[in-house]
């Protein structure tokens, strides 16, 4: 395989997603000798992580973006994940329907990931897939989220700019968003910017810019918040050249070392809930039967059986 | 303490719902030993949890359905899991602003509880708090969730009978309801059926039968859907009637043996996160090298810590 990813072969690229993805023992023994013979070749793209509530015009904005890109002479992947499915089988058609044009594009790649658990994270491989798309020549990558449940904030420790996608509903909107998002988001783009639209977007990129001058000392809110038209494709070259200019004065390692411990650690904890998994002890009869019989409370079980684990 | 809780001291009650909230080791100790000698007292509550979307009415839900319940002489406790906050102590006062008349009962006990982790879920300690509640001699409690981010999910795994609260809205609210939460509920309460909204409550209440009938074989639609108005108190009594007869006729012993060792699950994983942090693995300095040096990907070095770690 990692000829061929070296190559740029997207089919091939597409096969390796799937197997980080995979849980089974020899899959996951196979990725780990694939991504090591693969890393020092990972590292050199953009990643950008966009995040908007449904509605907003990701997709088109997403595509608009990619064309543009691709115009410039970058290849472009784009991650999309899913919190819907927790599994990537089913999406994949929606999402190449979602972007015709790009996906049609030689240099880009479209893909789903799924999302994790049931509190709706984002899945562990998601930075293996990243570095997966970097091995194969990606050098920008793009990781779309929706901005519902908390799979933004899993997003942020995966991207070097997070962008958030706005409507014109200005402070109604804005209301809907969780204040967490504000505090690490490195631009808000208002879409829309069209039609009947405009002067509401540009009312709502005002309070948009407020809002971030409030939250946010570290960064001139004026030089963060945009408009544009993903429909008419106006604004977003201003935008992307301001993303590109930040990028560059940033030094990415110093985020990136924090995502890597951000990943080792819910890796570890992964671990921990196959071990639970593997032993039984999620379903384990001895446990039940103390805990019917009102000898302790699941918590107090739980430290006690955690410290005989670990010995 | 124990003496006091068993006999409804209800001062002391929330103190004790702190010391179980505690994560420092030696307040887990003494909860518990006091959780211990209280376990023979608990048990005998119904457990209610109790979700909908802001802006539902479910304070005045809660409020008028426990003045009912009070006057029908039970003793009814309300913890309300409080997504926006990680700690309980900033929402205490508004908890209590938001249900006045049932605050100021002398068999009420109102009580916020935080959520949990950045994904939103529950706190590990509510599920004692709920039995601290049994043991101060309450016979019912109710669960509030706020049906954003995932607690309802686990509000579930708390209590033996769950309710949905909705508007009048009809099928475009019933979008905007996860998917999940109707395999699992057991009753549907339509409220704001009152003034110039009754005529729309009406359909809704039609709306949501029908799609509880094509999503739940496994109970009858008709006897779970419920028309009310909590501002007039009308058609609470009805739905409670209803709940108490399906409850009756449900063993809860067969959930809570299944929420036993949920929490138990949780526990443990709980149990390692601590561990994680309390020997600085998510911030090793060892750990950061082999990963920046390429060497690993953080998922794969995780497997390998993992190992060791469990010898």
């Amino acid at each position: 395989m990692k000829d061929e990813i070296l190559k740029g072969n997207k089919t091939v690229l597409s096969k390796a997603i799937t197997l980080v993805e995979s849980e089974k023992k020899e899959h996951r023994e196979e990725a780990n000798k694939l991504m090591l013979s693969l890393l020092p070749h990972t590292g050199k793209s953009l990643r950008v992580g966009i995040s908007g509530t449904p509605g907003v015009g990701k997709s088109t904005f997403i595509e608009s973006l990619g064309m543009n890109l691709i115009d410039l002479g970058h290849k472009v992947a784009v991650l999309a994940i899913d919190p819907s499915s927790q599994k990537s089988g089913g999406s994949i058609l929606g999402d190449k329907t979602r972007m015709t044009r790009l996906s049609a594009e030689e240099k880009s790649f479209i893909r789903p990931t799924p999302s994790r658990g049931d509190l709706g994270g984002v899945a562990l491989s998601t930075h293996e897939s990243i570095l997966l798309c970097e091995a194969a020549g990606f050098d920008i990558v793009l990781i779309e989220t929706v901005g519902v449940g908390q799979s933004e904030v899993e997003v942020n420790e995966l991207c070097d700019q997070f962008v958030l996608l706005l409507g014109p509903g200005g402070g109604d909107e804005l209301q809907g968003i969780k204040r967490g998002i504000l505090e690490f988001v490195d631009f808000i783009v208002v879409n829309k910017a069209d039609g009947a639209l405009e002067k509401k977007a540009q009312v709502a990129a005002h309070e948009y810019k407020s809002a971030l001058e409030i939250l946010r000392s570290d960064l001139k809110a004026s030089d963060r918040v945009f408009l544009c038209s993903a429909l008419e494709n106006k604004g977003l070259d201003k935008f992307w050249q301001a993303l590109e200019q930040v990028s560059a004065k940033t030094n990415k390692n110093l985020k990136r070392a924090g995502q890597l411990q951000y990943w080792y650690t819910k890796g570890l904890e992964a671990c921990f809930k196959d071990y639970i998994l593997s032993q039984g002890l999620d379903k384990s009869k001895d446990v039940l039967k103390k805990l019917e019989e009102g000898k302790s409370t699941p918590l107090s079980l739980a430290k006690e059986s955690f410290k005989s684990l670990l010995g």
